[in-house]
């Protein structure tokens, strides 16, 4: 079985034994949690779309590893079309869920880790790739969510790993045996851990020669002993536990992340995919952060759509739809949010194969797309706000509209225009208020700030790859300035 | 006496039997309703600095009326020194308390009706004058808040009051009598209403000769029959009710926004101050939005100086502060916040005599002033997130640190740089989620969109405050372009 | 011969006789004019790189017509790389010339006038696509250059063609006989007409029913007897007739745009590709838009390489190379820049076929691509004043620097850092002078804005292609609101 | 006489010898030079304003030191009315005469040198602040214009003066006898210099101990032996050379900037105000540069004014003016320009007075003013250019309008709408364009850009002006964080 469903993914979580706290409490049964449950149903989306026919194309792949049709949240990018249909299928779920589905890092992950595998082989005769799609054609088949664990707590962020107070600021291995390693660190903001089957531990940074103990990819069952989860508190998430759901504004649907603290975890040699090679950590870390940052042109473009379609909705219920300052607001958001998307989709369709045979997006298109992110978000959200007016955030309680004295009295005076039921402005109100203040927008713009690199490392990356000496002299010819070298000039 | 002490607000406030609810709830003792009291703290404060002597200078004024020092919120401007020292004791208190402290609506309110009646009485040979500065040295004997009451639900927003389907959409005059008028409907969005001792209606537009019905200025206690407050519910609020402290952001202080609803309350004469006369509507509306849109000028630079403050301890937290990324975007947060401050500033240092002697901002520097309020505190949170890192809305609850086994591993791993406990930095990136995302961030951002007026109406009054003719006139001074009457023009 | 060279190109052009004025005189010589030269120069690089080896697959392609290598820009576009490979074709004369190279609008208008015409004669049984491809096949093996003719004068913006006082103010058909049409009117901001060899006038908008006269598409030899030039002025652009090379900043290669008047020429019939057909207006104008609004994407982003390629080098020359903030900026150019190719990129990867097997470009995407060229080049362009100082603008003229007694003073006191000559800062300031404020900044700016449609006509269809209903649909899903027929709704 | 008039202005000037170069040549008579003479003109309105009874008491104020009502460009701020006096001055000018009028910077070095050199006397019992005033007096009464020269070339800017290869890269004291000193060097970017009578020179940055020889503060007359002047060269400049008016855009006024060249200049002691007191020079360069960023919010916004002027007398001639987005992008213009004076209003009449009786403005609001004015003047000119249309540039030169053949076709197919003639078009075209890309745009965005200091200078200032520390107490103070020295901190 290549494809699980939506109730066998369920199910699979179920049978899994894991340890979570959430609020200073140890949780029993995760899969009903109210607060936890929409981000598994979030996750739970990306099996249900394998299987309508309407997504077939976008959701599943022939896999290079055993010709059978995968879901492509498990597939090695083999060209370019993969690489964009990746974004579209991103896109698609951002629109069905408004929130982050959480099952991307892994995706980017597999493909990272083949490239640096495979190099690692061939400079090393190591044998790391072979075992590594081993362990990804085992997912494949099982259909399996993987969360790629990579941000270390990090410390103080003026010292590298060997220099901090305590060398647990950064997951290493503290023992090694016949068998396999143990590890012991802690990584954080791990969006969609808890939803996940295994965990795939990278490095978070280029480590020096002396930190090899910190050079380690590996896998891990997300139930393996010695992992805790600790759930990661969002804006309004407590509103899930009230019991009503107008409120909660996106009740079915939510993103996850969590501490997920490493208490001397073994891992099996056979899945440990780079164990000291500290050289090939920059490479791995780059090539994942290329991946992971073209993603977010993909599935905020699809969150994008949805609150866009919340704020056209609500002109409406305000009587407000014609005025030529909201369709000009609305038009704005929408450039703004294709223009995210042409970022996604252009990074994606220049790519360009590595000698393992996946294929690696544009590295420079990659930066440039998720630099954007962390900016257009918060603008379109920013003009979400105007659109949507001030009763977003001074509407009463849906409890409120459902008291004997007050609840008439309050669908009375916040009656839509055109007899749109009050109920409708009041959900899409909430809505807008998930997507740019609650829950929603720990997606949409925290993490699109964050996720993937913070801008400062995309603008890093963007000075490296930007060829400045190529265009320098592109100028020198213009400007008829000879290019010799600076040595030899002479001054007037 | 004419300056209460916080301890006098809190005793007032206790006296005063409200009916409000709140989730679904009518609340008997809001003063110490844990939603509630935080708001309550931040009014209070207006009334703790006036005893101080460190801010008497900008806390009082010597009252036109009597004579005495009153509190500055009670205040009628007398001059531009007035205007100025408001702008300074708002940022102060934006300081002290990082929200909305909910007495500015009133303050404004009254300058802006003492004008109006003013000429309404020169024009009409009416007594509103009279009777509304006697009531304000009532006010100001004793030092009372008074709530502002602008904004009806408005219902479509493509109809007049008149042509609504239903005639409430707007408050109006429903009947009159001998004793005084009765009064039904509704105001939305406000700020602090809850908090004051006096409610002072006044009508949300310019309204037309046909209705007469909802022109109406007048002043009811907040307790008066046939009033309802229905609390509004504002992102994370309850965090409060957790018994905790942290989570919270900002334990002590909050703002508070209530929908109130009028079920025919009577008004005796001697506090109505407008009936009927719809052609002084809009004169009221527009005086009064140039107040209170200076008013942000204020208060928000007093909010974004914490914001700055915080991102500034976090970053010392995480070891980042002397990164010059880092150093650039807290600039930046300073040189918007800055701008903001001049805005009000400038409004009010060129303000300008009226015949009731009191003083009114420049308008046009006005609407300047709240237009770039409508952006800046958006780019500022957004930069505030990026320097605040992903923790601040990954980071689990407070209860989650105080858990005996999964406490000290968050500790462990989520400790500062240079030994900061890692409390300060949970609190801090509570402040910064509360500022951003939260509660504060209801006052922070969304009021800064839309209080005092969405930025369309702001477009508006510029267009109209503008005199293009004259800079057209200028161009063609420079452009030597003859300024004669179009219609002499022959073409080529 | 399909391949001209680049001394081709010249003698064809001087093998016309075109009836040119320039500053008020009537022009003999064109092709050697020093105002006019460079212009020349750099339309002749798409001739002269279609030699080089280096760039032969992107500066030629297979035609569909005959079989032959032809240069790419007459070549009909039959996939998206044929899309994706005209964007890097642009963005390398960009780079290569600093200025707009002209010969895109009638690339972009053969394949817009191959769709529409294709689709006419299927609907009304015409022969204008054969005529047209027949047209097209010797353009193709005469490498010809080809202005596309689009914008009219449009008069009162307000009044439709048929409503214009003057009928001529949008060109049209003033006659015609057995032979063929004559035409009449003008065309405005005509890039490279006078270094055409033809013209192919086409509409520049919708029109209706009664305005078939001005429904014309066809083609005429750039020296037709009735056509008149009057070269447009640019901003500095006299400083080519001082004699002088520095100054000019651009020496080699610049813009033209032209007034090209038609004074009832004749058009013979198989050179007619439209005639009357209104209804066919709008997708014309629509689809050349779109092939050129995507083109922007690269030839812009050419001379945004250029741009900081000389601030890169200018920074060097003042020893400010290495200060972080100057660094900085120069990341943020090349962001801007690259999110400017991502447009073009995306737009054309994710273009699709046409019923006349001719690629479209994706039309969401190719106006997004479009309104961000109407505003990031002019903040590069504010970024490299900035790191360019003051200089650029105070600098003394190229003739004081050769003054034998203030040249050494000012070779003294203007000298770079590390020994580079003054020479070099003098050549690299007067080019960034020349992006930013001179000839080159009316390719880069004012083009920018105004080329392929000023901003306000790409609001106009993302407004159009936005699909707002879907966006609505996924917004109600999410937020399970019903999403049944407004009508069947009952208020509460 | 203490008011000379704009014909007394231009007679003194006649009777100046000064060495001017221009194009390579030297001047004779510099006040009829058709490049020259419209920055003498714009110089010249500060005298005819004077006399003008409206402006009496913009342009006017009665001298401290003499009691005499003299030209406010000579006059000590004395204060805030004076300083907010200056900025509405201004604003006039820069609507007066659409550039640069050049007589600022001497009037803000007035005030910051008698800052100082009151200060100098008072610590170290010097005479410079007696002689500055009495020097200052003989100013007033001959109602002299002074150029403040500060910019220094600089050289390799990593360098300070004393590392310098050449040491005359900063204007420099070379001797020194019992009459006076000996200066040499050079000041580049010199506004107005050749307009003045006087050139108060000033050391351009704070200076360390080994380099006395740069602290030098004195002033000479513009025709002192020595002094060479080198005009700089604007865009579009040779213009005013081609006989015509209209393509000149501004014909009558403009700015001016020259490379003043010091070779061996002798001052008298009388002249000398400070002479080697390295200590004091960062509070000159700080004290003037306040003064001189406010400017900035008076002139550039008069400026603004008038480029909103010619956009919207543009939008008539095309027919666009009802459209709703040129309604909005006015607005935002307008929007944008009145943010810049409210920076000038603010800083000004927050001004504060110093021990020379001299008021200083607010430091803080200064810089935040001039980091705008680096902005803001862009995006307006963005809009302007949006709003103007492509024919800005591409529009024939004025001879081409008039030549028997070519211009009544021209003026037949330029028409604006509502028959206004051809003329006012091009006209108002000339002066968008002169503005935003021509010799305005020197005054109007590069001296925005880099006048009083570059962005990157303010934003230092901004840094050590904000006080981080009391706002990180404010945040702590909130976050209930114990402000306690931070070495008492225990780690948890």
């Amino acid at each position: 079985m290549t494809l699980k469903t939506r109730e066998d993914y369920l199910t699979s979580l179920r049978n899994m034994k894991k340890r979570i706290f959430l609020f200073g409490e140890e949780i029993e049964n995760y899969v009903d949690h109210p607060i936890i449950r929409p981000s598994i149903n979030a996750l739970a989306m990306t099996y249900e779309l394998s299987h309508q026919e309407q997504y077939q194309n976008l959701m599943t792949e022939k896999s290079r590893l055993s010709g059978n049709f995968v879901n492509r949240f498990t597939h090695l990018f083999q060209n370019n079309d993969d690489l964009v249909n990746k974004i579209k299928m991103q896109r698609v779920l951002g629109q069905k869920t408004g929130c982050c589905f959480q099952r991307c890092v892994g995706m980017d992950a597999f493909s990272a880790i083949d490239i640096v595998t495979n190099k690692m082989d061939k400079d090393l005769g190591t044998d790391y790739n072979g075992k590594f799609r081993k362990y990804l054609l085992w997912v494949q088949e099982e259909d399996l969510v993987v969360d790629g664990a990579m941000t270390d707590p990090k410390g103080d962020r003026q010292l590298s790993p060997s220099e901090q107070l305590d060398p647990d600021m950064y997951l290493r291995i503290v023992d090694e045996n016949d068998n396999g390693l143990v590890i012991r660190g802690a990584k954080l903001h791990q969006t969609g851990a808890i939803n996940s089957h295994e965990i795939l531990v990278m490095p978070t940074r280029a480590l020096k020669e002396n930190e090899k103990e910190y050079a380690v990819v590996c896998a891990v069952p997300g139930d393996a002993e010695g992992i805790i989860y600790v759930y990661g508190r969002q804006t309004s998430d407590s509103r899930k536990l009230e019991g009503g759901e107008i409120d909660v504004g996106n009740f079915q649907f939510g993103g996850q992340e969590a501490v997920v603290i490493f208490e001397d975890v073994f891992v099996p040699w056979e899945k440990v995919f780079m164990n000291g090679e500290v050289e090939y950590t920059g490479l791995l870390v780059e090539t994942f952060a290329g991946y992971h940052r073209v993603s977010y042109g993909g599935c905020k473009t699809g969150m994008g759509d949805v609150l866009i379609g919340a704020v056209q909705a609500v002109s409406k219920y305000q009587g407000t739809e014609q005025a030529s300052h909201i369709k000009d607001k609305i038009v704005e958001m929408v450039h703004l949010n294709e223009t995210l998307y042409a970022g996604g989709i252009a990074a994606s369709s220049e790519g360009e194969p590595t000698d393992s045979g996946t294929q690696i997006v544009n590295m420079m298109l990659a930066n440039v797309c998720k630099l954007n992110i962390t900016r257009f978000p918060y603008e379109i959200a920013r003009l979400a706000q105007d659109i949507a007016g001030g009763l977003m955030v001074t509407m009463p309680s849906e409890k409120d509209f459902e008291h004997p004295e007050v609840g008439p009295l309050l669908k009375k005076y916040l009656v839509g225009a055109d007899n749109y039921p009050t109920e409708f402005r009041q959900r899409m109100l909430r809505l807008i208020e998930n997507l740019t203040l609650g829950t929603g927008a720990v997606a949409y713009l925290a993490e699109s700030m964050h996720g993937a690199g913070s801008p400062m490392a995309q603008r890093i990356m963007l000075r490296r790859l930007a060829d400045l000496d190529q265009k320098e002299d592109m100028a020198k010819q213009i400007a008829n300035i000879p290019n010799e070298n600076q040595d030899n000039l002479k001054p007037d």
